[in-house]
């Protein structure tokens, strides 16, 4: 059985009560933790160093004499998100509360490398982060979502197959080294005010479809326990939130459902099957049948706006991809018992016309215990998805208590490099 | 984002700790939480009280005067568990380690209705619990795997297809009434000695699958993450670990994959739905495809064992039922991931002749990440694996710190009653 690992109680529960944003004495945190004032005092201290906690010395207690206050001082700190996918990638600034600062949207094809690409995240980043007038000590950590399997525990992409030069490539350590170098000067610059020392906030990656399972998740507070993201773009594929909690599976390879057969299917699929559903309902697939027939389709962007402006190929496309993605959906409807499907990507903004689709296949094939309450919809956060859901993934590990108190010193992670 | 709604850290810290056996002072109790003394003297004290901890006054410590020592009295406890299929239940007795110190098998329909079922259960349980020489007192609580749907949080069944007169009905208040029953006298019997009173131990109920997705995944140490364990017998069900901890579902229906759809096949299903898993691999559809050629089959088990006998219909039936599961499975494997895949249930007795078909299937459908490193398998408990998750619910429930704080004045929750 799964025993708490976690018997000693630091600077992670007094953050726990803190979060709230309620000021407290030392005297009720002790209340209210069952810790001795002076192991109250010992973990505070390490807190307001790290500038977690703010002291208040104003406050008045019961007793005339007047009480140190302490507060959550989350407003002091960011969040650095990159949601990076084939061939673009979104970048932002966020504070704890996951209000966007500043945010920018640049094409970055990340076929052309890790060197490249992360040379131009860590610029971009730096750059946002002067334009929400923040300073690198604010920073409690960096997000990133990519476009392939990764292993979160190392943040290194395993076999990305859209991602040539990236496997098993260290990403949090050489991007923390690029935020951390100071930009070249140029002969001629004028010499200017250095930017705040890099200070080695961890870096956390996972894969796009975690990513924005995360950031929906968040999106769809009240708790919503159990919540399945299908993106459907290029490719298919989703992220899996089980009792809260992302579910990654054995080998980090969870939410694979590009590559389930299809009934009727004998199409031929990049992966080297068969009757894959990414090779009849993928954008790729119905944009390589729109050209058969002679329009002008690159991707799931002119598959949309075709099915947009009319085109019946096109609308049938779309229809028939929403009802093969209802079918792979109502067997995991089953299995899983999901609260909520939430449908992204490019295809899924052809909205009605693919929803229409999935709802028919999985309220027709799915039983009625689990199709009840099951809401099926578009996403809440749109494009802003992955940056969110790669903040929500660095906040969740920074105000962990388990990290807090597990990080050396019991400085908060976000002091100590991952 | 979830936050840990628990900061007060009170008797289960002190149980977390003392639960691997090791005696410990006061002193060391205190450094190891972060408590202080007078608080550990006070969680310790209600542990003494409910008997979850016993003090040994003998130790020397390194002072010269004697220290006490508290030790976790696991022993001294054991958990009663049922595991009711639709004809047959199996009732044991174990102890905090999940040893049966007694057990029974007894012919019992589930479809008799709860009052003739629950009072046979309890009449069984007292007299195994005698059987094993322990006392009511000692009961920590009771585990009750139901052929059907149950809401885990009330332990009431929900619509369950074959257990007529149980929807709703509350199986924990009145297994907790029929065993707090003293047992009636018969005229001429001699007056006896009574059992000690009931606690009001806590009865936690669930479907069979989860149970015994929790007996097998206990079995499975050290820690396997994910793991589904698929029941096939005369329908088809699975049961899910996700990060170690039951998935059940947004309405408690995950798991239900007899109804999920095959390719290729229209046969009718008791659902109403046409071309379930469950109507071509289930045992019942089996037994009258057998009955159909002219054999004797009236269930899971004849199919066995006419396969066993070298029927060549029944080995190619159990040989294509394994396909037929191993197709569904290959689309869940690339969803969710799993370690290890646990076949249970009467079919699965057949053993390789099933497995070779679940395998076949799954390799060649499912992303090689995810097989890489997946175990297909029976189960390792066997006919066990029911009555040993229900323990497995019952310990997880009772030693987990949450529980013990969350029950009233720091009593563990085996004492207060659910």
């Amino acid at each position: 059985m799964p025993t708490n690992g976690r018997h000693a109680v630091g600077a992670g529960a007094l953050l726990a009560i803190l979060r709230d944003g309620q000021p407290r004495t030392r005297g009720e945190l002790a209340r209210l933790t069952g810790l001795s004032r002076s192991t109250v005092s010992q973990r505070l201290d390490a807190l307001i160093g790290s500038r977690w906690v703010v002291e208040d010395e104003g406050a008045i207690s019961s007793g005339g004499r007047p009480a140190s206050m302490f507060t959550f001082n989350g407003g002091a700190r960011v969040v650095l998100a990159a949601d990076l996918g084939a061939t673009r990638a979104r970048l932002a600034v966020l504070d704890l509360g996951l209000d966007v600062l500043a945010e920018q949207v640049t094409g970055l094809p990340v076929d052309l490398g890790p060197e490249p690409v992360l040379g131009a995240v860590a610029t971009s980043l730096r750059h946002l982060l002067a334009t929400a007038g923040r300073d690198p000590a604010q920073v409690c950590g960096v997000g990133i979502g990519l476009p392939g399997p990764v292993e979160h525990r190392t943040g290194r992409p395993v076999n990305p197959p859209i991602m040539p030069g990236w496997d098993g490539f260290p990403v949090p350590e050489r991007l923390r080294e690029l935020l951390g170098e100071r930009p070249k000067e140029r002969p001629g610059d004028q010499p200017r005010d250095r930017p705040g020392e890099w200070p080695g906030a961890p870096v956390l990656v996972d894969n796009d479809v975690n990513v924005m399972a995360l950031g929906e998740h968040w999106a769809a507070r009240p708790a919503v326990d159990h919540l399945i993201y299908i993106k459907i773009g290029t490719g298919i594929g989703c992220g899996i939130i089980s009792g809260g909690r992302l579910h990654r599976g054995a080998r980090g390879a969870a939410g694979d459902v590009g590559h389930i057969r299809v009934p009727a299917s004998g199409a031929p699929c990049r992966c080297g099957n068969t009757g894959c559903l990414e090779a009849v309902a993928g954008g790729a697939s119905m944009a390589a049948a729109l050209r058969e027939a002679g329009a002008d389709a690159r991707g799931s962007k002119d598959v949309v706006a075709l099915m947009r402006a009319g085109d019946p190929l096109a609308t049938r496309l779309v229809r028939q991809a929403g009802r093969e993605v209802g079918t792979v959906m109502a067997a995991i409807v089953n299995f899983f018992n999901p609260s909520v499907i939430v449908l992204g990507g490019d295809v899924a903004e052809a909205g009605e016309q693919l929803l229409a689709g999935v709802r028919e296949t999985i309220y027709s094939r799915s039983l009625p215990l689990a199709t009840q309450h099951l809401g099926i919809r578009t996403g809440e956060l749109g494009d802003r998805a992955g940056v969110v859901g790669a903040a929500v993934m660095v906040v969740e590990h920074v105000l962990d208590p388990a990290t807090i108190d597990e990080a050396t010193g019991e400085r908060p992670a976000c002091i100590a490099a991952r």
